[in-house]
């Protein structure tokens, strides 16, 4: 039997544990996973493109556990009414081969890609940052600052989005939570005093979130929404006067922000300023990005602990997925 | 909602609707799905390699939809009496790119491989072929020996293992059954009068299952078991003297009996063999070898048969592996 967490049980888990503490528990399984980033077998995810969008399969291994993820992409879902990201993981053991858990990751990716921006943002944002610009308030918002709280108690936000109806959800999602929420009337306003921004937006296209003179000294820059080849958030000029900081080159050089320069253009992989082999942010007024894709790592991380925290409870069922005879050998007596 | 065929009831709707029956849908299936290969999607199977085994991811999609088998080979399994090779599948919708279909595919793939053995011999296999010996009755024997009486009326069965209790399995499960069963002390005797010789042994290594001199003229070979880089049945004398067809060349040089040769040696696509674009066997002296190593368009066409044939029936439940929020930009909503 495979142990399975649906939607309805991540829902209650998150519910029962607390958001922050579970965000807490997958930014500290992917800061030790991505310390023993040699120990793990890493590819670019493998696409499958559409007009519409991508599907894509993230795989990836420590040799002791296989993970992977399906995920799609689909801008144009928005329109018609449906999720633009779903997604579900696979753990297995690579002993055997034999799968161990499913889950659902449409919410648990939301979980997993704001952990990753806090941590990182914990390496490399000014001490002391107080506010964070938040430049959509789309699906990701809430948890992204949820994330920003839990890790380095940030919880002053200054947000916009193009759409009026997303900024309402935010701000009646967030109400009494503990937040100060600034609605603000453009990117430019929202930008102001803020010590970090993070950008995620769903637009197809190299779009211009962040145009050159918004982007003041010592700023921390969290670029989620550019992730796709032919996608990208941020001015090229910000990209030239930042330090860049990446998951995975390989997949960065297809997807990221990155997409805009020269390949032979310095970046700075997390897994080395984790380990203390490379430096983060140098000084107070430098711009670090963090050029956000989200790798398989992250995902094999979320499951991990999503594993281990469901384990023999009530958060999860055990489905018939694996046909395993009693004699090996003898597939098909279980016909008879 | 994502509809989910269990082992249970994979098992259940074998035996009430026949496991000739559903292998028969399943070859039709793929012979229409390989004679439109340009439209599919195709690269080879994505591994994470262990010491004891490999895991692997197989996407394939036709622009509609896509498709995923998850599929682990691990042969040291049947020493700790487990599964030599298990797996599950996907199916999901292109234009939304959500998952539609999850099925076990440890006995699924087990008729697709039996169902493809036999579409191709029926391409192949001299006319009025009546004997088939089978080398290893290991997992896939009896599907195997269903699928060519299905497919082209052989109910004459010379058969040998190694391993006597793998033989003892066979004749217990084929017993009453129609089938003419001769057990055989050697390869050497199994492939005596035989006009189709199916190997199909779990060793890794570049074993000699069947040796130049054992092998006739006019022959057709089904070659299972070779499926893995530097694992292969045959003697390359034999490949030296044969017509060999493959499903998918960029992945068959990769894992199947023509790792032997070199990269110019003349191999035939079977697509082209379908649609009539080449030529199948030249004459009935020659040998013809069906290089099988499983391509991810067979588990798809699969994957498709059973979806529909489930499709709003009690052979399938739904689980809830896909968070759908009413607002699409609200997944955060979903927890409270």
């Amino acid at each position: 039997m495979v142990q399975f967490v649906s939607v309805e049980n991540m829902v209650a888990l998150i519910r029962d544990k607390g958001i922050e503490n579970i965000i807490v528990e997958i930014a500290n399984r992917i800061e030790s996973d991505f310390k023993r980033w040699d120990e793990f077998q890493k590819q670019p995810r493998i696409p499958a493109h559409s007009e519409n969008g991508v599907i894509e399969l993230m795989p990836t291994t420590d040799g002791v556990t296989y993970g992977f993820k399906y995920v799609n992409g689909h801008p144009l879902n928005r329109d018609l009414g449906k999720q633009t990201v779903t997604g579900f993981g696979v753990l297995a053991d690579m002993e055997t081969g034999y799968p161990q858990f499913l889950s659902e990751m449409t919410i648990l990716t939301a979980l997993r890609t704001s952990a990753t921006s806090a941590l990182v943002a914990k390496y490399l944002a000014r001490e002391n940052s107080k506010t964070m610009a938040m430049i959509g308030t789309g699906c990701q918002a809430e948890f992204q600052a949820y994330a920003f709280r839990a890790l380095l108690g940030i919880d002053d936000l200054r947000i916009y989005d193009i759409d009026d109806d997303a900024m309402d959800k935010f701000e009646t999602n967030m109400d009494g939570k503990g937040f100060t929420i600034t609605r603000c009337a453009s990117t430019q306003d929202a930008v102001k005093r803020a010590d970090i921004i993070t950008t995620c937006t769903a637009d197809k296209g190299n779009a211009k979130i962040l145009t050159d003179n918004m982007v003041g000294q010592g700023l921390h820059i969290n670029a989620i929404g550019g992730d796709c080849p032919g996608k990208t958030e941020l001015d090229k000029g910000i990209l030239l006067r930042a330090k860049i900081f990446v998951e995975y080159p390989e997949q960065t050089w297809i997807e990221g922000e990155i997409q805009q320069l020269n390949k032979d253009h310095p970046i700075t992989e997390l897994h080395a300023v984790f380990n203390g082999e490379e430096q983060g942010r140098e000084g107070d007024s430098q711009i670090t990005i963090f050029d956000s894709v989200g790798f398989a790592i992250e995902d094999f991380s979320a499951l991990c602990v999503i594993m281990q925290m469901t384990k023999d409870s009530d958060y999860c069922e055990n489905i018939d997925l694996l046909a395993l005879p009693e004699n090996p050998k003898n597939l098909f007596g279980m016909l008879s």
